[in-house]
């Protein structure tokens, strides 16, 4: 009946411009850091649409804000979601494109006059960005009941601030239990986040699950000496141990192949003075895989290189486990939905892993659920240039409103 | 006559003690920055014992002072000396030494009743470690005619304060031209500041010469996307390149061999995080050796190394040479004194360049001149820790003691 509905793609994108008006920085960009003021105006701004679209809107203890539109029956309801906090230098579409595409779901079927079997949904969950408290994907990894929320209210922020606090400071500490409503089926729509859509030209990204991640930090004490006066043969260089290990990290992905991905991202070195061997390093490695099974055994290849390096170069090296996420595979009748709609739409589609966290990953486990990605230019995100084409937010947006009215209008 | 004439070890060491007192830091080591009021109490520290050993004090216009022993006959002076300036965070030794020492020899032979041929002279020379301006060795360099003295002067501390208010401000200002007095040689007594000494268990370094030195800083622009999302063969990740470039720059030190000493002592990532791949790195490479031509090879290849990075990595390479300084050979004659003075007073000894610049470098330019390294524990300088063993630092002085007055009573 409505496969030749669309979305109102201008309604879209001005929606989208008005929430990035919100934590605005100068010169482009947004800082909405969660429970600050500028997230406390984002969310006053999304409710307010919420409210004007006549949904229920229910928040719960974590702060994760759900607005929903009844369906004809009483029946689990089909979620879309994402999330409006921002890291500091963020664009106005990680995670806010997916919140407004739901809501302007929604308003298209009202506009067409359908009331759809299955109440609709659109969630944002609080904190995915954990800029401000860690961990991130706070709100819907407490939603699907892998963290504790005492634990998760607790966290606080380089202030000492707990997100209780900010919380109730922002009038978004809810009454409701996270994960008590009942769902059926999650959809989230969201920018790449990476090249390979706007590399290859292709309009639609059918996201088969997300990476799994592990992120380690090694530290490395080394003896600090003069660098002009320490013979090659004397030294015990903590910058040295770290830069081959940083060259490994990189031939490690090579060689393991696949979707394997292999970062350095930070490396700290003291005293960090250029005529003074470097005696400490702290450096992170993040490896993600969509193999459980390869991903293990990267981990594993790189704590033997950094015991071999250790003795080598006579440096301590310790590591520690800072996040450790096992892949997840989104469902099949999703993922096949998704690409289903694309080729129908006649859009050029792929199927992708994310190389990114999302809170799609946790509501898998809740219920059936899958992503669906558009381009972004070059990839770039996590910065004020985020940028994608509004054909691409629209053409998006159709495929997420022609998956959720299946999945609503279903009866098997 | 004088062969067994010996100084006056515990005068020697208590003296040292008693330099540390001034700038000293809670828990050990000094910090006596050029021309602050640690400086000018430690200055005025040297200067009061000059004076009570009759020594006549002349300060120049960048603040170097020099005692004056007066020798039977006018002929130009023998010089011994360093600097008692210190870094942030030195020891009692390094260069403070070399001054006491230089006192201790004059104090022995007016004990012993003896007055050279040659007039004997003390020289602390200003801001030799260069921390609160630059360049280092400003004194020296400055007192040999090879930078502006106009141009020193005018250096600027972090708050802005030139070198020329500072040296006012502390009344070290003086009014002789840097370099007009007449030197017949120059004899410099330092501790080591490596760990050949210490390791190898041998009493005296006959220093052959400073070993070139050439300081690069290499700032890297790749592209900073997420670690999750970018496939390896997407990623333009410039703290990769500063890993390969540092690996590169040990193989090259070992690969040249001899005394080829690389270092890579600063590296600075942007963005600095664990899930987001480097734009900007800002690394540095220090490379030495007492050959310049296999100094300019080693820059060479470095040059060309980098070259490549850039390209296979996609990442744009600047360089900026930031120090540039050709190897330094000491006169003969200064090193085969102080090699038979070694061997006359039974101690063991060994030849090797100075891998450190010391004020001797520029010295050489002026008269006759050379260095003679004590061992310090373990090679540890710039350090609180940096310590030598009292019987090293009498023997050292016995050797300067004899190799000085050789010089000054010499007829040849």
């Amino acid at each position: 009946m409505s496969h030749y509905l669309h979305i109102n793609g201008q309604r879209l994108i001005d929606s989208l411009f008005a929430l990035g008006e919100y934590g605005a920085l100068d010169g482009g960009g947004v800082c909405r850091l969660a429970a600050t003021a500028e997230d406390k105006a984002g969310r006053d701004f999304v409710v307010a649409r919420m409210k004007a679209l006549g949904l229920a809107v229910s928040i719960d203890a974590i702060g994760n804000v759900t607005g929903i539109y009844a369906g004809e029956e009483e029946l689990p309801m089909v979620m879309m979601g994402s999330h409006i906090d921002t890291v500091g230098t963020g664009g106005l579409y990680d995670g806010n494109y997916g919140v407004m595409a739901g809501l302007e779901v929604i308003a298209t079927l009202q506009d067409a006059g359908i009331r759809p079997r299955r109440p609709l949904a659109v969630t944002f969950f609080t904190n995915e960005e954990g800029v401000r408290f860690q961990p991130d994907m706070m709100g819907s990894v407490v939603f699907a009941g892998e963290y504790p929320l005492e634990q998760a209210l607790a966290a606080k922020d380089r202030d000492g601030v707990t997100l209780d606090e900010a919380l109730r400071e922002i009038g978004y500490k809810g009454e409701r239990q996270p994960g008590d409503l009942s769902v059926d089926s999650y959809v989230e729509l969201h920018i790449e986040q990476g090249p390979i859509l706007d590399k290859e030209g292709i309009d639609i990204g059918v996201v088969t699950g997300v990476q799994g991640i592990s992120w380690q930090e090694l530290t490395l004490t080394g003896v600090s000496n003069h660098a002009g006066t320490t013979p090659m043969s004397m030294r015990r260089d903590a910058g040295l141990a770290a830069a081959k290990i940083a060259v490994y990290a990189r031939e490690l992905a090579l060689s393991l192949g696949g979707d394997q991905v292999s970062t350095v991202g930070h490396i700290s070195v003291k005293p960090n003075l250029i005529n003074v061997i470097p005696n400490h390093v702290v450096m992170t490695v993040d490896l993600r895989n969509t193999d459980n099974d390869i991903l293990a055994l990267a981990e594993k290849r790189l704590a033997e290189f950094v015991a071999k390096m250790a003795q080598e170069e006579g440096v301590e090296i310790t590591r520690r486990s800072l996040v450790r996420f096992n892949p997840v595979i989104f469902a099949d009748e999703i993922v096949n939905a998704v690409e289903g709609e694309a080729r129908r739409q006649a859009l050029s589609w792929r199927r992708l892993p994310s190389g990114a966290g999302h809170d799609a990953q946790f509501m898998a486990s809740v219920c059936p659920a899958g992503m669906i990605f558009v381009p972004c230019v070059d990839g770039i995100s996590h910065n004020v240039k985020e940028h994608s084409e509004a054909k691409d937010l629209i053409a998006g947006a159709n495929v997420l409103l022609q998956v959720v009215l299946q999945r609503a209008q279903r009866t098997a």
